[in-house]
């Protein structure tokens, strides 16, 4: 049975922060051991380390190829990088050498799911400062992610169970996310969210697009953006057969997934998602990247800089993460194997 | 005891919505009529109808002065406008007679709030179409309560228990609320905010700031809004002694508030506020109306029109209306009486 679950490629994240204890806190966990096949991309001593601070009982393994992974459930395996000199690491602090072993994990975990070693890569947090120092100047994880993939149309989508919501635009200025409320655009984003959720198994996905403005524009009167931008993608989505509602006042649409009336929320912007989904699922929030050609899920968290070497950072939002990866490559390669 | 609780008008609302068997529904509960007197201002009949529809066991009894009150918990007394012909009255459906005796309950509870016979208002909710066809032309409960009590600067607050969101703008595209996101402003909201939080019983309020932009700007990467007009209005409130954090990043503020790390938090525009507090608590939500030489609360939904005449319209937001309005009024007159 083990051999059909998928393989995980789990990478270290920043190791100057808590994301090294998180992992192994994480893949401590017998009900996540039970849905995948979870293979740690970093530096072997960091990971050591972090599991001699959370009191883990697995022994740490290192291999330097992914065909030596034996996936024994009772040890945490790493493919070592040896990317750390750990005299030279201090938690909570931004260090150039921590943002480009980070980078590396990233990089080999992508290489090794574009080759189908993994079936999905589940990544912890990068410390945005750290990357640009280690001269990687990306804006987070999204664009890296892109980048390395090759491609351009991404979204990225917050999950806590049932409530999925995607966002048509994430780091830019709300001035900007303004702007780039726009008709093909928001088409783009749905269309990724509706074939995401049918990887979580929803058969028929039920999408809602939120509207930009207060009431959704109420008729016109606080704004346009609805009728010119948010109403044409909905029809055309409609024309090819999806079953979209919208747009739906901001302040309703999440109470009403929240209660079940739909599977996922297009956002029109970084907070209008970002926002609900915080405030009911803090740490429980996994981050999806759509648009990839593979599977990625990710923490919903910074690097827990504050936490990090404490032994105390939760992870709950990293045992999500690791269910969803599961889920959505169980589905995926179902029947492939 | 009773003759000190504090004396609540209570108004109608739209007749063609659920407002009345809301009311009602609300004026049966124990606890509500142990903390407040209540008097509803509307039409007799509207409310008489409302009790059978809600099989209230309450008699209704119809005054014409305010001094004719006995506020006997075991009725509804209702100051009698008779505004409403129930023959010309459907359910569901936008009636301007119905605007035009919204409107005058309105009128008349300020009236008489103003002149201390109310220690509160609390309000049901407004149809605006109705209220405009009516030839008011309001564009809600807040600007018309701002035009009769002749002030201009108010400010919308939505509470649920201690989670207590006020708002930098309301009505307006998002667009412009970016515009109106000015130091002066948010000042003006926060300490408006900071008073109303006293008067529900904080003694010294911790106050939040959000930022606009998501990660509040994120040291200027996504917008400049929280250096050049929140963090001025931050510095200017805590030289006046306040306890303000901020800006917050949207994402995380609400869910802090929720932790009990802040009393309150003064939102950037009206999804901001609304979107938390609406997915944490839809029907228990109150809306207050910060900045006016009265006490008011409301209902934090409109008219429901979808479920007017059965009865199944649920109170809670109205009990919690009822409930704030006691707790400020009986703060406020704690002193004087």
């Amino acid at each position: 049975m083990s051999d059909r679950l998928p393989i995980l490629g789990v990478t270290m994240g920043d190791a100057s922060g808590a994301g090294p204890e998180i992992t192994v806190k994480a893949l401590n966990d017998p009900v996540v051991r039970g849905l995948c096949r979870p293979l740690v991309i970093g530096d072997a001593g960091v990971i050591r380390r972090a599991a001699q601070i959370v009191r883990s009982a697995l022994p740490v393994r290192s291999i330097d190829l992914v065909t030596q992974a034996a996936f024994d459930p009772g040890t945490i395996e790493v493919l070592d990088l040896r990317n750390i000199d750990l005299g030279q690491l201090t938690y909570g602090q931004v260090n150039p050498m921590a943002g480009h072993a980070a980078y590396e994990c990233v990089v080999k975990a992508v290489e090794l799911a574009l080759s189908r070693d993994f079936d999905a890569v589940v990544t912890s947090a990068l410390h945005k400062e750290a990357l640009n120092l280690a001269g990687h100047p990306f804006a987070g994880h999204t664009e890296l992610l892109a980048h390395l993939c090759g491609v351009q149309r991404v979204a990225m989508m917050l999950v806590a169970g049932a409530f999925r919501v995607s966002h048509v635009s994430t780091h830019v200025s709300l001035r900007e996310a303004i702007e780039r409320v726009k008709s093909a655009r928001i088409q783009e984003v749905a269309r990724l969210t509706c074939s995401a959720v049918q990887r979580m198994g929803v058969a028929k996905a039920r999408l809602a697009v939120a509207g930009l403005n207060p009431h959704a524009g109420e008729g016109g009167l606080f704004g346009h953006e609805e009728e010119i931008e948010i109403r044409p993608a909905i029809d055309a989505l409609r024309g090819e057969g999806m079953d979209v509602a919208g747009p739906i006042p901001p302040d309703t649409v999440f109470f009403r997934m929240r209660e079940g009336q739909y599977d996922a929320v297009v956002a029109m912007y970084h907070d209008q998602g970002h926002v609900p989904t915080k405030v009911l699922a803090f740490d429980r929030g996994v981050n999806v990247t759509l648009g990839l050609p593979i599977i990625r899920t990710s923490v919903d968290h910074g690097t827990v800089f504050g936490k990090a070497g404490k032994g105390t950072a939760s992870p709950n939002s990293m045992i999500e993460a690791l269910k969803l990866a599961a889920q959505m490559a169980a589905r995926l390669t179902q029947g492939a194997r």
